[in-house]
């Protein structure tokens, strides 16, 4: 059965981005300090952040992303477009179809619930891996969609930026946690979300 | 060399409380959902919790503490005061001491720097364990008072109630993670604050 999944890097007090988030600059002023487990900044990954690396796409059919992520993020993903799969864009704004080599991205007007659907129709049976914004990631959440959550929790406190999760008025959510590797760099926990 | 350690049980999105915390409900609308590790709400730990549990307070020699906390706590503690050795309540107004069998109170009107040094000065050497509330974590970070963090960060997805950590303009506080132990009932991770 297909699963939806969140992978996202958020620093331990919960921030996916720092401030001031532009095109130049796509996690704005904390750069590339949350990413530094897949090798930027010069890090040196350990075994455990490469697995965890590997593994954020083998299951995937489809990706969901949100349209400020795209628009900071196209960029940088080069010419075979990154995600080497079909990715939905949750939008308000209509936008042509986007195409980079094996990558599609095709843009969903009417509601995340909707690009979800759309992306659980074109995985063929895989799963759906939710990369984020922010807001996407908790839309899914507060809509119920979301079936699995995998989190590289770095070590830095940002103190300021785009928070993962929002106050919410829905009931609180139980997860089951499901897997814990630590590395120099993060900390990869997975969860389950019980219903 | 005496350490301060920050140790507090957060919900996966970093709430330390639900809503509505008053006298009569000490952690609001969460109950004692966060503290299922420690046997709460008919709940069985596991080894590694009962290890986790024990080992909060082995090396304290005072404990630090918010006025709220103290406020809603105290009627709970009972008569032995629950953290047998010296605490130091932060406050902004005045309060005689508190004294519960082996546990005392004394209650810091100039700050939480000051509430630190007082209890790091009782402590003879051994560690100053802060247990929250949120703002007082909060300030012992902005200040640069903490050595230690520890988290027993709890499957939950509350949504609403007491942010263990706030927006702080304050530069990126670097951590190193230094164990992680997990439960059913916990994630138990620790952090040394590297400066």
């Amino acid at each position: 059965m297909s699963k939806v999944i969140v992978d996202v890097s958020p620093s331990l007090d919960g921030y996916l981005a720092g401030e001031e988030v532009s095109v130049e600059r796509p996690f704005g002023t904390a750069g590339h300090r949350l990413h530094r487990w897949l090798g930027f900044e010069g890090a040196t990954p350990a075994e455990a952040d490469h697995e965890a690396a590997a593994a954020m796409f083998v299951t995937a059919g489809a990706v969901v992303l949100g349209r400020r992520m795209f628009e900071v993020g196209i960029g940088t993903w080069g010419a075979d477009g990154a995600f080497g799969r079909p990715c939905f864009v949750a939008t308000h704004r209509p936008h042509e179809n986007v195409d980079r080599g094996p990558t599609s991205f095709e843009f969903v007007t009417d509601g995340v619930p909707e690009t979800v659907a759309k992306a659980r129709a074109a995985a063929g049976g895989k799963d759906v891996i939710v990369v984020g914004g922010a807001s996407v990631v908790q839309q899914c959440l507060a809509a119920g969609l979301v079936d699995e959550m995998r989190l590289h929790v770095v070590p830095v406190l940002l103190g300021a930026g785009t928070p993962l999760f929002a106050d919410s008025s829905a009931a609180p959510v139980e997860l089951e946690q499901t897997g814990v590797v630590a590395t120099a760099e993060a900390v990869h926990v997975t969860y389950r979300v019980t219903r």
